[in-house]
């Protein structure tokens, strides 16, 4: 059985990627939610998830309590677990590139996740027009733009007309986006409406929403 | 033909990864090696990576002119070009803790590596052992030891018996242990052993040494 671990659905953008690729693709698991409360070492998350995952982080995947602990390698597991899903662009290029795009989501964009941080509850333009001032800021959502721009199909996906592993890895940045009211323009907001027709992406959503807590350590700027 | 585009081997972490893999697995490649002088946009190295790859990093792979642009995405697409190289363990669970360590080196250990930027050619072992003083540093440097610790063979690679990319990944974190004189116990001075015994990771010691170029936004510590 597969077992993922997540942190709260609003603040948990690690934690967003392996879940939308999981649900999307129809993958039974079994969801369990570690709540984030505070991530000093005697906090109940991090108390919860070291059981698990000695990196005391989420997410962590378990099948049949052998561990997989990080977002990229929780997604390749899958694709190789399931091939007939085709989790990764089926054309060698088309997978080159998801792959090249989710591994730069997956260590760099400093700027945009240290001062962004996820929210999906929250309504921060007003923020976020302060932030847009910052040109390292600009930077990584210029970068993120050119990307999206690339994809094969105006109304498509990034790689392609199928939902796969490098949309999950950049949804969590359409959150953002939204919440800090970062300007967009037609194109990336072709693709960001693409994305949200996505059932996973709705759910998480909604749940993020339905969460009703606050934790002080994730928020910035709300008090 | 495979370009791998890297820069200076003496300071390089994300270009001696794909380097050892593409070296030590004899995959025929033209080395092409963009010296390091500043990372303003209009540095040499900047107006030169710029005409290859848009993020204007190193390493970046073109395979007849066809872009992959991360050190993790460039192996993974060496490992499904060349399958009969065997880049990752072929037993599915020693391959997802594989991918688990790489990916975990891909997004994690930041007081590790901005403290102790790699700088093969330097011996450091004075500051390392102020720097030894910080409690992140310790902790990050205590996760990776636990890491090689699980190693399915005391004189094995990280995840059997055969060198591979999970390998290639830790490299550089055994050049900084040996510039910063960190402190490593019998087991893990076991692991640096054996990959020292690597014929592509000596050869990328014996480069970086002969290199004699200080790079000045490079060095933390020498002047």
């Amino acid at each position: 059985m597969l077992e993922l671990f997540i942190g709260d659905k609003n603040y948990s953008t690690w934690s967003m990627r392996p879940w939308l690729v999981i649900q999307h693709f129809n993958i039974p698991f079994m969801e369990r939610l570690i709540p984030f409360d505070h991530f000093d070492m005697d906090s109940q998350f991090k108390q919860s998830i070291l059981k698990i995952n000695p990196t005391g982080k989420v997410p962590a995947l378990t099948d049949d309590g052998f561990l997989i602990w990080d977002s990229l390698a929780i997604c390749e597991y899958l694709a190789e677990k399931f091939p007939e899903k085709q989790l990764w662009p089926q054309d060698i290029k088309q997978r080159a590139r998801a792959r090249s795009m989710s591994a730069e989501m997956h260590s760099s964009f400093t700027a945009l996740r240290s001062r962004c941080g996820m929210n999906i509850d929250a309504d921060l333009k007003e923020v976020g027009l302060k932030l847009w001032q910052d040109h390292s800021l600009q930077q990584d959502v210029n970068r993120i733009l050119h990307l999206w721009s690339e994809r094969p199909q105006l109304d498509g996906f990034l790689c392609g007309e199928r939902f796969g592993i490098v949309d999950a890895f950049y949804a969590p940045v359409v959150m953002r986006f939204k919440t800090y009211g970062i300007p967009v323009p037609d194109n990336g907001q072709r693709y960001i409406q693409k994305l949200l027709t996505v059932p996973a992406v709705q759910q998480w959503i909604a749940e993020a929403k339905a969460e009703f807590r606050f934790v002080a350590c994730e928020e910035q700027y709300r008090t």
